[in-house]
């Protein structure tokens, strides 16, 4: 493959320019490059499969900064990768088919670990793996946030929205950075708050430094390249403990979800928690099938009905605290002394931990990623579980949702009705809590290597991101081949934000060079080619 | 005064649109304008000081937008002020003389106060008495945060980098943020966020919508005018209680920081704190001030002598906590354990209240700014006590420091030599904590309405803000007389971070209407003019 608008030859020319960069062997052209191929593409094997012509992987900054001095020379269009792991969202895999992929799994020096301050200084090939190794083997009192899985990169991770399952602020990855270096579309490196003070000694303490706060605009973009990020680290706790919380009745969820969401905001509650339930999201029979055939998917009274004929309580949450043991016990006894206003409640105690944990204890533990331990247990675990159709990968869909239990409810039914008449099985979604203020309702989409059943996904998925958005939902994150779509119905004053986008990527890479599509930010040249906005 | 570049028939012609916008009565001339005057300007009655030439005062966002058209066709200069009580930090006057203050006390509706998901959406002309009175009259169960003093904007003082009492994230004022309405410098309005999903749900409930999160460059800087803006609110807590820890030594500050920073990282310790030295912060004998005068400004082990003499301890800081009564004496618990392991820690009981209080304890209650109360108690308490020179107003110095404690040290002996060379009584600055991981050493800095005085004020805080940044200390934020001086300190990459701002400028404010000079961000056409980078 050759990218777009560049000959055979030019190609060449640039490659070789590459290579005089970093080395023949780290400019990877042929079969090589199809391990950069999506392995989660819901376009597999079809002509709008997102493909890279090649990649390039430099080790050091000076190198990204000569690269994209070349791309801006041969108009080559990049798309960097960190360690490429972004699966459901695109992996490693361009937004724009042609591009060369940057990849900077090579840079991966972790460059600041401090214990007395809690920070982390990493380049963006480092994984959550590299970062808990070292952390662990020095016996650092230091714990990180990982999300599922942990061979993602923490600066791919944050760049792209992602979130994790230790207390706030660490888990959204975003909030919890200090401090970027960014290598910008013209080559000049920039670094952003107290780094761009020569001498500074809290570039990862401080976010802002002095003037605009910037580091935003190079998270879901193609504004730059990520060579160096900060990260907040959680200083080990003292203890650990679970408790799960249940509601027997269905509407119960509006004063479950409203105790809750008191609790979050003041910080009594800080951690990740799902919101499941045993009857919507439990094994279903002919009642349940009747049930959701309904006009209206059921009323309260008629699924309280069949959740007390099937024994079953209808939703629970597990909490996690962390903290001094005396403190998380005041902790959980207080949130059960609120939600004790809900008739019916129950409590169970879960798991508790006292740190740090040993080796033999750590290989015991069954929920990892909520004490901050990378793992891939994800793919052993949930993962295989796809359903119907039979899935090679999966997507997530997962609009955000106000911290209500009307939002809830109206979400279940509103997606359960879009999904089956997909055709795909109305698994329920899962309420998730990453963020401060609101929860995500995750879907796992499945994607296949089938053309025909992957067309039919797409178009569910496409009118499920359509229905999202006119109930108000949007989507925090997509995969690459609906990021135009998804971007399209954040559309205010005739897409006047989308357009603010634009203008930024026209100021800061007028060649668009960098990442062209990410996010539905693209360059001016391939303006007229893009989906029309409005029409996901 | 006439704007620079324009003729006093054209400027003429450019009020008479003005008014033909906001009506006549809303159009400030003459000496109307008088009241735009920076009352704390260091440059007071010099040819230097920044004065506007007019006001306008819009009501609605329509009328701002059809304001800065009016400014686009006349390349009349603007200045943004919410409720212009910036005082310290340039007040309602423009940075750039000539310019006409856009004054948006009158946008002054709070849109709306969610209870159960605690958040405010609100104009930029409200204040935090507005915000507070609103809330208290309704009974909800919601506490603002507020600054000193509380006559401020909400919205400007997030713009501006402000800060607060309760715990985090509140008192980080733009971290407390949630959702933006901004207009271009072309008209346009944007949403940021989730507000640009036009049926959105969680505009003030999900920061960060899809794409690059954009709203970080419009604080400290002069990119658009935020015309609405939403905040998270803290749901009234069970309850409150302070605690002191003092400690003996000089050195003990090290273990003093080291274990309280560890604290407030893993969010046991979450209030806002002030580190003070009853020797430092005290008054001084001649004992003291031969000590100071020594090379070394005093070895430990004097100090210590001195310390003990005196019968006083070496440091202290008060604590607060907030949430259930449980959760809060089991933090202040652990707290007393954790500092035990330094010999001699003492620890008081201070204050403690259950809420919600009456006016009649309101009444009583001292430190208002702690418990999200709005207030003008710091006009009648802290400042009048500015010092020598004797002043009519002052600036803050507020370089941002690590939390170490050698940081501390070395900060109180660098920046009292430079205001004893500066001939400016040597106060010491107080430790104090806004952020999340960082602390801001102030300086109340005398101003005058007396020329040389101001002169020789001047030649210090300037020669202050060279020997932060030498140290790595940058300032976090400044009086309009000093942005200049102050960004160009923050010159990584031959000022690379500067350079981005001034390509965003250009990209979003091509004719340089907004703001100009706001954060060292001048225009294209005003750079010529402005002090050389690198010359602080």
């Amino acid at each position: 493959m050759i990218p777009p608008g560049l000959t055979a030859s030019v190609f060449s020319q640039a490659l070789a320019e590459l290579r005089r960069i970093v080395g023949d062997e780290w400019v990877f052209t042929g079969e090589d490059v199809e391990l950069y191929r999506d392995a989660y593409s819901p376009l597999w094997g079809e002509p709008d499969e997102r493909l890279a012509s090649a990649a390039v992987a430099p080790e050091r900054v000076e190198q990204v900064q000569r690269i994209v001095r070349v791309a801006n020379a041969y108009r080559l269009p990049l798309y960097t990768i960190s360690t490429g792991r972004n699966l459901a969202y695109g992996g490693s895999a361009p937004v724009y088919s042609g591009s060369v992929v940057l990849d900077l799994k090579r840079m991966n020096r972790i460059l600041e670990v401090s214990e007395p301050n809690a920070y982390a200084l990493v380049e963006p090939g480092v994984s959550y793996f590299d970062l808990y190794r070292y952390i662990r083997e020095r016996g650092l009192k230091l714990w990180i946030d990982t999300p599922d899985p942990g061979w993602g990169s923490p600066v791919g991770n944050a760049l792209d929205h992602g979130a994790g399952y230790t207390p706030l602020p660490f888990r959204d990855h975003l909030d919890a950075h200090c401090g970027m270096e960014v290598v910008l579309a013209d080559g000049e490196i920039v670094r952003t708050g107290m780094g761009a003070l020569p001498t500074a000694r809290t570039w990862q303490q401080f976010r802002y430094g002095i003037g605009p706060f910037m580091d935003g605009i190079f998270s879901q973009s193609n504004f730059g390249i990520v060579t160096k990020m900060g990260f907040w680290l959680y200083p080990q706790p003292e203890a650990f403990r679970a408790g799960t919380v249940k509601a027997v009745k269905h509407d119960d969820i509006i004063p479950f979800v409203e105790i809750l969401a008191s609790l979050m905001y003041s910080g009594t509650v800080n951690c990740h928690l799902g919101i499941s339930s045993p009857v919507f999201n439990g094994p279903a029979d002919a009642a349940f099938d009747a049930l959701i055939a309904t006009l209206d998917g059921g009323s309260a009274a008629e699924w309280d009905r069949y959740a007390a004929a099937h024994g079953k309580h209808f939703w629970e949450t597990e909490l996690h605290f962390y903290g001094p043991a005396k403190v998380i016990e005041a902790q959980w006894s207080h949130v059960q002394e609120r939600f004790a206003a809900i008739p019916g409640i129950a409590f169970a105690d879960g798991v508790s931990y006292r740190f740090p944990l040993t080796d033999e204890q750590i290989s015991r533990v069954g929920d990892r990623v909520s004490l901050g331990i990378p793992s891939l247990g994800i793919y052993a675990g949930l993962l295989p579980q796809r359903g119907e159709p039979p899935s090679t990968g999966h997507m997530d869909f997962s609009p955000v949702l106000p911290m209500t239990g009307k939002a809830i409810l109206e979400a279940h039914k509103v997606f359960t009705r879009t999904l089956r008449e997909g055709d795909i099985e109305p698994k329920y979604g899962i309420v998730q809590s990453f963020h401060w203020r609101s929860f995500i309702l995750f879907y796992g989409f499945p994607v296949t290597h089938d053309v025909e059943t992957n067309k039919k996904i797409r178009a569910t998925y496409q009118k499920m991101i359509r229905v999202a958005a006119d109930h108000g939902w949007g989507v925090y994150r997509t995969h690459a081949a609906f990021m135009d779509s998804a971007v399209s119905t954040y559309s205010y004053n005739d897409h006047a934000l989308h357009r603010l986008h634009e203008r930024l990527k026209d100021a800061l890479d007028p060649n668009g060079i960098l990442a062209a599509g990410r996010y539905g930010i693209w360059p001016r040249h391939l303006r007229q080619d893009k989906p029309r906005r409005g029409q996901p």
